[in-house]
């Protein structure tokens, strides 16, 4: 450990600047007004992956935004890791709740790091998380230490489904095989109780669409006689759950593995403060599925959530108007072994099926992604588990969580 | 007759003109950005009112926007007229469903407009009416041909809810007091079916804000968890109606007037077509409380609409976000005899009462008006159902209805 110490210690403001000037780029893949922004960030990426030591490094085109790939193959005859990245980040609103811009990166001490961390949107999902590999293996190769062969894969296309990233992958198995995959797109429980992410839900992210009259109305002369889609979207979305919580979609469990009484029992030693927890959101209570705890609700079930809702007069004041069209954003965090294609598929039946004669509905797919659980008695998993403990002195528990974290990195 | 349509003849062009100069005027009384133009507004209308000859014009502040008074007294033992109307209009969004600017005031012929119709916003909501009847007036003054005394009352806040009506009508008793009011800010069923309307809905505007989590969420690792504001919300609205479109509030419908059979007979006589009705507004189908027909739950049945909602991510694309809230714009149409202000309390405790633990719910008050249904048995009705007669040739049918027109007025 001594000599990477020593590393760090020698290299550290160069780290952090060079994190920052990455952080700076508001490389939005969902706003096509940030375009040129996500292509410059993939630009940056590779500069620091050939500043690193790689000795190839491709900006590979694809449909959507490229894929940023790096290798440094030192002897056929060792296992191979590739690491897994995004450089794109999510919008950054709203706006009013950033206490600084989240394209001005500013390191702040706090309670929970009185070290320090650095906030900036994208500064743990993803950029901090891929920069710090990068300069793992910058410090292996300057060190000659490196054990392995090493891939790098970046994408920009994360925050808005990864469109693009499955054909590459399958139009490029023989460059991209490997031994292991290593992504750091996820959170550990805390330093005190280091955590490895064993598996990923799935999901299912759809727009609707509800129309009533073809224009809008005034709801003095027409409220009562006609259908408002804002009214019946409601009543549509509050039918997508039953009174204990349960996604009331038609064959939505079919395929979810239920875990044993054992299996439960295992994950409930994982440390967890409900009070903790309800303290850190202000939550007056936790609101879930009936019969499971919070840590299940996350880890094991599958969840649906409206991401966004929109439709009428949302401006200052008061206008008394029945819009034509209503619209939310719906998504469903899937387990093991929900298939996506079929998820959207089964939601896009019944949300037809219980909307009123009186309106017409759209239902759009957005983007899907399969849930995946690794085993943990593989060697890859067993060498991750021993470098957490060397560096937090703690065996890591392993964890199966919805999606990546975000907000800051621990610096 | 022959005189009126001889100086409507000379003067057209210029009635025009003038007409389109204030409807020009974007006076959105919701929106404190047009707040200058509003008030531009007011003296346009004072102006107006000055060169068609009133001999005493005032515009009155008031704590909000200006009421513009003017008065015609040539003899004190004639009645009084008070012209009520109202220079402010709606915001124009969404602006994309306008075909010509909002206050680029074009004419246009259409189908149902063969003879041409201006199109601008506030066109006959209210500008167009009170104008009309600014030029009747001018024309008496010009052939001296004024029957009785004339108030103008011309408010700006119409459009938001009328704050600062009341304080100046109960201010000032003796300057309005009056034998009618004649107020043109509702509609005709058709030319061809001539009609007056003889009631008005009141209406309770709220505003509700559900918080969740005191911030926003990664769906993924905290969906299915915690109370999403959007969820709930919908869920909270859907529980305002039941299956048959009853307003489930407690005591909403305790004093509402039911009408006999025979009244209901009545209205039932005025023309009315559900196919039309359904092909103007291309609906698959009606939409109301169940026991009524279109026509009663638009007249004289009390109703609920969501005029606004908004949470979460809206923008292109999709985020998986659990917002830390939403929020909902919510009006009831009321009628004879619910109170504003009783409805709004009786919403506001059910509202509440609804929301599950996980939440905390916000309900503010935006404006309220009480209903109002006038007899047809007096003077001033008789005289405007004469005056409609001679201009239609048809005698008007009283209607009641829950608020005013818009869109386009008749030229």
């Amino acid at each position: 450990m001594e000599y990477i110490n020593k590393y760090i210690k020698e290299n550290k403001e160069r780290f952090i600047d060079e994190l920052i000037n990455l952080l700076k780029i508001p490389s939005i893949s969902a706003d096509p007004a940030y375009k040129q922004d996500v292509m410059n960030c993939a630009d940056a990426v590779a500069g620091s992956l050939k500043s690193a030591g790689a000795n190839n490094v491709e900006i590979c085109p694809t449909a959507g935004y490229p894929i940023v790939y790096a290798d440094m193959i030192i002897d056929k005859s060792l296992p191979t890791v590739l690491v897994y990245g995004h450089y794109d980040v999510q919008p950054a609103d709203p706006l009013e709740l950033w206490e600084s811009g989240p394209f001005d990166p500013i390191i702040k001490k706090t309670e929970t790091h009185p070290d320090g961390a650095i906030f900036a949107r994208g500064a743990c999902d993803d950029k901090g998380q891929f920069y710090m590999h990068v300069k793992a293996f910058e410090l292996m190769i300057e060190t000659n230490t490196l054990p392995c062969n090493l891939k790098f894969m970046i994408e920009g296309e994360e925050e808005v489904g990864s469109e693009h990233l499955s054909d590459f992958v399958v139009s490029n198995k023989e460059k991209l095989s490997c031994d292991a995959i290593l992504i750091s797109d996820t959170g550990i429980i805390s330093n005190n109780t280091p955590s490895i992410t064993t598996g990923l839900k799935g999901l299912s992210y759809l727009e609707v669409e509800v129309t009533g009259p073809n224009r809008d109305l005034h709801s003095g002369l027409y409220g009562g006689a006609v259908a408002n889609p804002i009214n019946i979207l409601c009543e549509m979305i509050a039918k997508l759950k039953d009174e204990n919580n349960k996604i009331t979609i038609p064959g939505f469990y079919d395929n979810v593995a239920e875990l044993s009484i054992e299996e439960r029992a295992k994950m409930a030693k994982a440390p967890f403060s409900l009070d903790e927890y309800k303290k850190a959101l202000e939550l007056t209570d936790v609101h879930g599925e009936e019969g499971f705890t919070t840590m299940e609700r996350t880890g094991i079930r599958p969840t649906l959530d409206v991401n966004g809702i929109w439709g009428g007069y949302i401006g200052e004041g008061a206008k008394t108007v029945i819009p034509s069209k209503a619209f939310a954003k719906i998504s469903m965090r899937l387990v093991p072994h929900q298939s996506d294609n079929e998820i959207t598929q089964l939601f896009t039946d019944y949300f037809k099926s219980i909307a009123p004669k009186s309106v017409k509905v759209e239902v759009r797919p957005h983007h899907g992604g399969e849930p995946y659980v690794s085993p943990t008695d593989i060697i890859a998993y067993k060498a991750a588990s021993q470098a957490m403990k060397t560096t937090y002195g703690k065996e890591p528990v392993p964890v199966r969580s919805g999606g990546e974290y975000s907000n800051s990195s621990i610096i």
